[in-house]
């Protein structure tokens, strides 16, 4: 698939069909994130592939817990019909690891010590797109708190769970949500 | 191109030809940044696009300034010999500034308020896939402190410098850094 068409083409899927995913395209996939760069090269990232049917209803309720604390907290409305079912329907899904000590040389400065987080959402940008290109269609979750997916997930204290990564194939075609124009979003310094 | 050999394909370039990079070329590398996905679709990116010299310069003596500072802090003896000289002579320097409050529902959550980070590092990576599939090269570039990269861009305080990333005609082939094996990063919970 042409990556302009990848990144233009990709949603965010919230309804997945049962159906699994073969093991030759989770290798494929995790090649691709593989090849996102990093700060010093250091490849901070780590994956946990989980098909585990209790282990993603674990990660579930810990979802459920952090929606309704945060609609307690806020009393946002749309966090009333919030359903994050596809951690239990998405016939798997991807937790990615990050490890802080390799983060390079922004550990020393102001404002620093992210650059291992950036390195692994470059890696899950691939994930999202190899996974388009392969048939398939993904979700960035990130609507949890870390120490409890620590537990769930057997991650040692020192690691951070960057992002849950829902994977399958799409239960009918997914809206494009539209984005603004990105020459309003930019200037020109000649 | 195809999107799986954009991903393996691309690489961190820090010498360019000053061969100028045409206006339609930066309009696709921005379209393409804008269809990253973000928290919300709270779209947190807004992107500088620097061609001018003296600009550059001031960018250059940032870079230079913080690699002295952590070499004298660290004693790191690659530090020595490396030089940002790249900031001047790429033809186009693209900053990627970050709104803190375009995070979504993270900024409740501990460890959180990372997201709009998140999705403007996966901009940059759309950044740099389309760059590679429009026959250029570039380097996603975060040594430097925010203040003074905020002074020299005229960013206002509430905003983050996230990156600079470096755009124009690699002078030359760029070797390939090699990965580890991302099946030795994974482990599967069945």
């Amino acid at each position: 698939m042409d990556v302009f068409t990848a990144m233009k083409g990709r949603r965010s899927c919230r309804d997945f069909l049962p159906e699994p995913v073969g093991r030759d395209k989770i290798e494929k996939i995790l090649a691709a994130a593989s090849w996102a760069p990093s700060p010093l090269n250091l490849q901070p990232w780590e994956f946990i592939v989980i098909t585990n049917t209790n282990v993603k209803e674990k990660l579930f309720s810990e979802a459920k817990r952090c929606i309704k604390w945060i609609l307690d907290k806020t009393g946002w409305d749309w966090l009333k019909t919030y359903n994050a079912d596809f951690l239990k329907y998405a016939p798997v899904v991807i937790a990615v690891i990050g490890d802080p000590r390799k983060t390079g040389v922004d550990m020393f400065l102001e404002e620093g010590g992210a650059g291992y987080q950036h390195a692994c959402a470059a890696a899950i940008q691939n994930i999202n797109l190899a996974t388009y290109a392969l048939g398939l269609a993904s979700l960035w979750f990130t609507f949890f708190e870390k120490d409890p997916v620590r537990e769930i997930l057997a991650i040692s204290p020192d690691k951070t769970p960057i992002a849950l990564i829902c994977i399958g194939k799409p239960n009918g075609e997914i809206l494009q949500i539209p984005r603004k124009d990105s020459m309003k979003k930019t200037t020109f310094i000649t």
